[in-house]
């Protein structure tokens, strides 16, 4: 019982709640860790609802480890729904007032970046797939990879063509990005287009994802049956030939502090047009 | 029994499978639906895992409708682990081969926006929020909002700036983007400042969430307190002084057709540097 909140109501009878703490939204978030019977779960979710709605409380999580799915159950019977879920935990969520739902929604965005690597040749690092939609096709495409938890969309293109060719690159500037939806699962995505320095040229291809890896000419790349059919590859065709004669300016990166806990985070400009100074500011 | 496949083999004994398609990654999905005791599915899982497991697949999704949260706990048994959640349903995910798991991951990210609506007097439209880390800070800040699932960006900053002040706007681009990490629920975010044109002036407030909206001169937003503390709100006042100075282009959307599903997709670039022309693409 000792991880159960106790409240004393009158100094007489006392109502065993679920451990909860107040979240900043006039809400509570429940953290199971502990092994707990579902049917006591089911006891003390009831009793604990019943005290929040009394307290005026709004938004209930309930965040349970996976080794708890024995209370997945009784909680979608209490009236819960799925928040959203990790390999280790799911969260759920229930909304107690008649009031319309505030809540906030779930990660909605997968997040993905394709890398243009041009040498002083005007030739583009291409890769051909082993699996997905580009398998078998022969089409040679830039290197795309998705952008992990926590990781900066310059880091990540960086490392997605490490990976898949061996090329050491300098992160330059976003040229491009587009929002898709209905993509993987459902999801929105966001594709960020990367210009990127060689720092290396010889390549060295990955084996479990590319089945081919080479410096193709530009012009080769553009000409491609699959580039004239697919906007996306005619752009990025577009992108390398304004790039190469000087004419474009994406937006790079500068480092800035967050404003509430003091970690740092990255805002992308157009650093020409705003002739953002090193000296303004934590420059990437 | 109609549901379960059965594969029938040496035309002696046949095995009952759980219902199952394959994924174009070597894997397979198996969506439930239908109300099944958790004995039953677990036997059924196993017995599936086992024959998918000779077949040599990799992969394994099962999709539960909440209906079914009782056979949450019979699938982590067997070894699964959570994908993904939506309010209606729960993935679940097992690698079967000894080799590294390439299984996608989750969605990552969420993504807001900020919009930057100035009259031709200099000032900019902002409000003090009821709610969140600026409540009863005395802060004006720009509109802002969460990208809802399915939305384009140009859409969520029209909508958002519409619903927290009544004010109509048409986008024009987007300015610059911060990345984030370790934000809510411990996902990464997006945050996209767009540039938004007033269709109207006279304010009409949100009563839910927002205290106050006015359109308030540019250096009076500059001059806050908290603008010089957070980095952000420097930069958006800076980014406000150059688009008023005509000086600084972001990235603007062209709708393009997808490549795979004919579905539209937007692409954002700086289309005045790639001298996009409307009979190029489906121009936004």
């Amino acid at each position: 019982m000792s991880a159960l909140h106790q409240v004393f109501e009158n100094g007489l009878e006392h109502v065993e709640l679920l451990p909860a703490t107040n979240d900043n939204h006039g809400g509570v978030i429940v953290e199971m860790e502990g092994a707990m019977g579902s049917e006591v779960f089911a006891t003390l979710l009831r009793a604990s609802v019943s005290e929040w709605r009394r307290q005026g409380k709004k938004g209930v999580w309930i965040k349970l480890h996976i080794g708890l799915a024995n209370l997945v159950e009784p909680a979608v019977k209490e009236g819960f729904r799925y928040h959203h879920a990790e390999p280790n935990y799911l969260m759920l969520v229930y909304w107690i007032p008649d009031t319309i739902c505030t809540l906030p929604s779930n990660a909605s965005h997968r997040v993905g970046i394709g890398a243009i690597v041009l040498n002083d040749k005007r030739e583009l690092l291409v890769v051909q797939e082993k699996s997905g939609p580009f398998q078998d096709t022969g089409v040679w495409k830039i290197p795309t990879g998705v952008v992990e938890e926590d990781e900066n969309l310059f880091m990540a293109a960086t490392r997605e063509v490490k990976e898949e060719t061996g090329i050491d690159t300098e992160f330059q500037e976003i040229l491009a990005f587009r929002q898709s939806h209905k993509m993987f699962f459902q999801k929105s995505d966001l594709f960020f287009i990367c210009m990127m320095r060689p720092l290396s040229f010889d390549i060295e291809k990955q084996e479990l994802e590319i089945a081919a890896a080479q410096w193709m000419p530009l012009k080769e790349y553009a000409d491609q049956p699959l580039t004239q059919k697919h906007k996306i590859f005619k752009y990025i065709a577009d992108l390398c030939s304004a790039k190469m004669q000087g004419e474009y300016t994406g937006l790079s990166p500068l480092r800035i502090t967050s404003a509430f806990n003091n970690s740092f985070s990255y805002l992308y400009l157009n650093s020409r047009d705003l002739n953002v100074s090193s000296n303004s500011s934590d420059q990437f």
